[in-house]
């Protein structure tokens, strides 16, 4: 991060014509944009949505109150403009890009093999680092994949340890029946591949999925671009957490969006030592929530580059003595 | 509240593609909007911010880090687009009025007299019934006056009891000198006029102040005229308490826009059993985080009108069987 940038945003921070810290977060994430832009005033003109999609053969074992072919016809949702995130991304005039990876070619089911082999991991790691490329200045990560909140929850338990039951949740709306299946799968699936978890890359590789994969190399690829990122919901953040357990400052240039209706997101972001933006009880997914959150970047990088300073207003400064 | 637009919208969100709840509070504000505008689906396209400025002679006690003049200052830089409201009423597309209430003519030291004569409070009121007109579809009321959150604090400590620490917070930034000055002069104020506490409408006379009187009065105004409204910060939540004092379900139309970091206004939501909508440490007023919480209005909205149901998108449904 740039620590010239981040200071020539506070010290106009501290110019600006309000008490010195009264916009809260949002002067922190002006300060923050710019030290990992490199750039003063920071810009959120550019921002993008990308949703990587992924199927995964562990849905076949009911952990998801959707069938599998709705990934695939979600795609041609977010083709047609259907969608949640394309309403949320016309709002807020930010771009969106959806990744198709091969979701008519669901991953094995962890619970019985790896889901990528190590080339295909690779591969998609490297795919992902490519939705940063066109000059964007901000980064949402997303996914779809019917299924991939059970592998989120046992990435983030081969990652961090606990009980399957502390991981799981919901998702789509699964019933009782359905968390038991989805804590199974977890067990099940740490199970076989125990002895291989320590290395957070086979862990990916073994127990995640190639929108996890994704998402990895695209929030590798902005940090060496400039682009700060916003996470997502649950999924996004333990995609995420892969580079946090190789490197705790792994993530210091993204910001979780929101915190998500999905259980486990909270434990999860308390882990990273991440606030979300926003807590709206989504649990949605498509990026949504990174989106909504790009509506308060704009909002701080707005007020950090629009407002005059004490002295262009002519106002008073604090703790000014009187005028006669 | 219009059952019949509630049901209609509570019946298209069930058909959207995305599972019922997905977009949580979204959702929620998408029912909460029709059913006080009797219309769906809501809108969002005509959203108003209006900040109501005043004066106060309880600033004259050292209850504020700047001087009294910078009110009328403000006045200005609103006017000249300088402040922070400005840049975020453009980026969301929201209209600004700002309405002076004599800002020049500070109301009396609550400590030593009443705020307003029962006439003036009253014209107040009804000045600020005027903001709702021209058509607006959401009204967000925001304020303006060093030394109000003094007077917040007072009128809150009339109005639900407590001592004057718990209702005190350091406002524009006072140090600890100040943050007693002001307890000091809650308690004085309290003390001055507790023989005629117990009816809200004269506690807002005695010991609030014009922003308050046309809050309040904007707030009457907007539900009879069905436009739902955004309530800003400690300030503007004070000036409605004296609504919800007089009937707890007074304030139904309205919403909490954020959670200020002025450390009651935690206190004052939960006794109006209010959920802000976002958290971001704001301490500014001028209506900034109602209308950034605007911004999700907006989204709620479009997701609801924009998004496809899952026939138009032909996507299956929940628990549906997989297709040969």
């Amino acid at each position: 991060p740039s620590a010239r940038a981040a200071e020539a945003v506070r010290a106009r921070e501290g110019q600006l014509v309000k008490p010195a810290g009264a916009l809260g977060r949002l002067e922190q994430l002006s300060e923050w944009l710019a030290a990992w832009q490199d750039r003063s005033p920071p810009t959120v003109a550019r921002p993008l949505v990308a949703i990587f999609a992924g199927a995964h053969g562990v849905a076949a074992r009911g952990v998801s109150a959707y069938p599998a072919e709705v990934t695939r016809q979600m795609l041609d949702a977010f083709g047609n403009g259907h969608a949640a995130i394309n309403q949320i991304c016309s709002a807020f005039d930010i771009g969106l890009k959806v990744y198709d990876l091969a979701a008519d070619r669901p991953t094995p089911d962890i619970t019985k093999d790896a889901a990528m082999g190590e080339a295909e991991c690779a591969a998609t790691m490297a795919y992902g680092m490519e939705a940063i490329h066109g000059g964007i200045d901000v980064l949402v990560v997303g996914e779809m994949g019917i299924g991939n909140t059970t592998v989120a929850a046992t990435l983030a338990c081969a990652l961090y340890g606990g009980q399957p039951e502390e991981w799981v949740g919901r998702g789509t709306g699964v019933d009782d029946e359905g968390l038991a299946r989805k804590a199974d799968a977890v067990r099940a699936a740490i199970a076989l591949h125990r002895d291989h978890l320590d290395d957070p890359l086979e862990a990916l590789r073994r127990v995640g999925g190639r929108e996890f994969a994704a998402i990895a190399g695209a929030i590798l690829a902005a940090r060496l671009e400039r682009v700060p990122v916003v996470l997502d919901g649950y999924v996004a953040t333990a995609a995420a957490s892969v580079l946090h357990a190789l490197d705790a400052s792994a993530l210091d240039h993204c910001v979780a969006g929101h915190l998500s209706a999905e259980t486990a997101h909270v434990r999860l972001l308390k882990t990273l030592e991440m606030t979300p933006l926003l807590d709206l009880g989504l649990r949605l997914g498509e990026g949504s929530g990174g989106a909504l959150a790009v509506s308060m970047l704009k909002a701080a990088v707005a007020c950090h580059s629009g407002m005059a300073t004490f002295a262009e207003a002519a106002v008073a400064g604090r703790d000014a003595a009187p005028e006669a």
